[in-house]
């Protein structure tokens, strides 16, 4: 197995740390003859971009994604395609204070233990940074799915901290803020929210949620390839998730069957508490999965941790830090259910073509 | 990939179908000189067993674990352990009227649609049976975990329709009812929940939790195997789950980064929100997840429904079913905890022996 | 990875040991619809079978093939397929003499150094009675193959010790004899011949080939995945096997470009030096492999070698076995060749359907 | 799976094409605290890099090793480590001519099937040049070999053409010709051999030996992982390879039991006709691996071939090839036998640590 890279049929594997030379990816099992282009996937990695808003981290990588192999005469050709962005704003001094110190809340402490080194600048191979070739990625997959079955994949934030974003959705304003968030009558609100944050110095969390839509019945490999538990593996795996729910969630724990039972008509299911799977499988509508995200643990307020040596430090974080690492979460989720989608796809070609 | 295995290092696979002659399952990786019996096997088994009391299902199988393979004169060789149970108290007759017909909520229609043809007895391999092979997989996993590291998990019932059932915990009463019930008090009110829900002839969901104590730090394969996204896989691959939650899960995201951050001391941690995993690697605390499991769908109460032809039919679901699924999903939480983890530590010693 | 299996997208385990109870595999990702029955597949099962001449191990297996799920009303589901054929003729007191022995030639010391326990009846799991499930397996891909493409197998003995069998190809009457000689001419000097091994108590090799027409153009997973390197791990696999050569083989090493390169022309190739695979890739040409098998290694003819104390022994093996592994090898080669063809069959409808 | 991968625990990955602006790969699993320098990898690189003398293609590249990630501080982390080389020698103008043209012997013709696309500069994917990053990936493997095992791989040419080379093996000489014959005596009569080769404007296969030493016994996943399997895919999987042997290989067809099983004694086996493998497992003795590659199959000399579009053609390769590519096999057949030692090496500590 391969520890940097998912997938069955599609799989992509990334590499690179936050404060090294590049990052990048290789996306393998791409059919041949899909266009694409560095630009359009460049496009989709800038959604994701910090430095998109004063609510974010300040740091601004050009994201200049370059096309290394896979492609040619603007054709995938079905060997993988090597996509890399070079660091170029990294700031490495930020981390010379933490260098010996675990910070609370992040991966220092366990990446210590289990490998005995580590790369401190930025958080090193667990930095968010690592998501932008997820992103990368999803854009080919987005694009491959769109084509193919018109699937299309929309992202939103649902809540930030205590404030629930979603009940009024207008699904066209999703890209006119830069939370994503769904009702621009709540923006204001967001933003003010996140000042008071900057300003006290703490964080919060956020749900992000993402709808998959015209997924055509059938995908899913059961039992252990089981189209939610993958949805599941993928959103985790994202940094700082905390938790994922699909369809009712868990809602569906003080639900009765009667409610939550979706039934069935001619004209189609009168409900879609599943999320669109039942027994691991597509049912034709529409997936839904939301994802939990905690608050960033990068704070300047001080907190309590040790240093390698063992020794009791006061730990306050300086670097460039989004107060709520949730807002730049909706084009991973995304990106993460179109690689999922993508993959059961061809695996569902595979085995009943 | 294989779609009804899982693990890396230590890989299990499943088969069998409800009213299958029987099911069983291939432990590959395991080491070898573990000490292992078919009656332990099976002691874990029966905890899952169905007809342990009035509120499950009254199928009763004698659950007779036979070990075909890999354990030679009472130890474990190395080679693949291969299990099996006969079904002997199968009763396919009670499916014949839903032989045609989707029921709402199961994976009926969608094997139809993926496959085109389906064993409809029972649910075929869709049905729960399946996951008696899982416990029968974990009680080796737990064994071995509990010899080499004492390693401990412990599953519970969190919360059964609307009745929160740990608020007071008493670890040592889990096993001494039904409902894996931590607090004995709650008990009658489950009953008495329980006997209301079975005579209106509908069913609910269930929250299980589940923690793993002395889990050494350094677990998790990042960044597309950390722990916790290999447990959410695992859980929300068991039938009928529809969230998964690691450490503080949902509640992370009204969290304020100083709340949810655990401090560390000397001493160790001062909080586990993360539930004892950081950027998917484990950190020694205590490994805390929470699966939510939907109410059962097979319900005698009439619903609207397709059958194979497309005509829309009334469906009423006769059979033997539990009107709460969840109750019995202890035992299963516990074996795929149980299964990731040895896994896991299998794993790290593969990288960082 | 699982060590027991093999195959990506149709992936086979196999367990158990020659004097277990029992030894079985499970097909993973057959499509579902193909009509298969325990019949016929323990129809090919008896091809490999011990017993079948004089000039092969006296042990009379049954071979009775149990299909104990994934098959349903006659037809395959697409849940994975387990099949189970018991042991009753296995005589593990014949091994009571080498129980602390390492027969030379054999895996015994190399178990015993890789796991420090192994199961000394029969050889346990490194016994060729493990490949009866290979054959069982390849059954099911061969009928497939057949069916939806009309790809036909079949295999050879194409050298036994110092004969060659194979120069008058007289392909109807490979099965009419118990050495898959291809040559009937050649059947009494291969009987004789045996029978003096067998009076001596010395073994010989043998080099087995097979062929795989109608074989589409396009199969095979470049790099990684090249059918010819799948075909070589395939064939290495099978117990004995010490080398493997597809085409002209180690022919080509003193072959000139010229001769070697197959020229095309609008009526095809005109000659297949490449054996039907090029740049990893299947040309549409007859796929042809070579397999060398050594000699058997358990003689009654007494050798030096050591105990599990490491004390030097004088080993002599009674037991029942082949002077000549290979003759029985032609099921288990056609076996492997089908399965490794069927899963690259479905990967290209993944990839490229 | 990953076509484009291979290995369980310690996987490489490696992309790019001949003409493309670069090729890489991605070493995952490798464990942390190794010392590795650009430099070091791109010493093994050279030794395989062409131009190296007027015996193979004429192209220069520098092989500019670039690491990416993976490496802090001069040291492996335990993450993924990327290599890139950017190919600055590509005359693709060379190949405008067979760009509509199937090249016999290629994987132009078996490409075009499969994908329906083609960089057909210089053979795009299945170009020889893919083989620069399993020796960039090799050098990482032998370097942790030889440090934690003092394991040792030396491989040689055995045969040219014509030419047997090992008859007189003197090991220090190896590396001091281009063609890595291990008999300085024979150096002359190659360079005669090849010669006559350019100026006939002919080809010509060869053989490749490889040796690894001081490996320690218990190495191999059996069944489906046994060492020699996996060496065979591995060996198999290189360009223009047709035949892989273990040990007595081929030999062993006419070999007889009392001389082929290797007996042993309180010091040590008596011979190796085993290669060092027995049931998949290694013994300790040293791994003997024989790879035969077919001839070249660029040649000036007009050949019969066809176009896309199904025309015959005359076809007649210009661009810079090598009049026998097993000259350059030597590292890359190295390279193959570390990184599966490596990954088998980590393996059995997983199972067995």
């Amino acid at each position: 197995m391969s520890y940097n890279s998912f997938g069955h049929v599609l799989r992509v594997s990334t590499f690179g740390e936050s404060h090294g030379p590049a990052i990048g990816c290789v996306i393998d099992g791409c059919p041949p003859g899909l266009e694409i282009t560095a630009e359009e996937i460049r496009a989709e990695v800038l959604r994701r971009a910090s430095g998109k808003s004063r609510h974010t981290s300040q740091r601004r990588e050009k994201e200049d994604v370059q096309i290394l192999s896979g492609v040619f005469e603007g054709r995938t050709t079905g060997t993988p395609i090597a996509l890399l962005i070079e660091n170029t704003d990294a700031r490495s001094k930020d981390y010379e204070e933490i260098k010996r110190q675990f910070r609370p809340g992040h991966a220092d402490y366990t990446y210590w233990k289990k490998y005995g080194i580590r790369d401190y600048r930025g958080g090193g191979r667990s930095s968010a940074r690592e998501t932008a070739m997820r992103v990368a990625a999803g854009a080919v997959a987005r694009k491959w799915l769109k084509e193919k079955f018109a699937i299309e994949i929309q992202g939103w934030l649902a809540q930030l901290g205590p404030i629930r974003t979603d009940r009024d959705m207008q699904w066209d304003t999703i890209d006119d803020n830069p939370f994503f968030c769904p009702d621009p009558a709540r923006v204001p609100e967001l933003e003010s929210y996140m000042d008071s944050l900057r300003k006290s110095g703490d964080s919060t969390g956020a749900r992000v949620n993402v709808i998959a839509r015209n997924v055509p019945a059938g995908l899913g490999a059961p039992i252990y390839g089981k189209l939610d538990a993958e949805l599941a593996a993928a959103m985790m795996s994202i940094n700082a998730a905390k938790g994922v729910e699909v369809g009712a969630g868990f809602e569906s724990v003080a639900q009765m069957g009667t409610v939550h039972r979706d039934e069935m008509t001619a004209g189609g299911f009168l409900s879609n508490h599943a999320g669109g799977i039942l027994g691991g499988i597509s049912s034709g509508q529409d997936i839904v999965v939301s994802t939990a995200f905690k608050p960033t643990s990068s704070l300047r307020i001080p907190c309590r941790g040790l240093d390698v040596d063992g020794n009791e430090v006061e730990i306050v974080t300086k670097g460039r830090h989004d107060p709520c690492v949730g807002i730049r979460a909706t084009p991973i989720v995304e990106a993460m259910m179109a690689l999922v989608l993508m993959d059961h796809v061809l695996l569902q070609r595979a085995q009943n073509g």
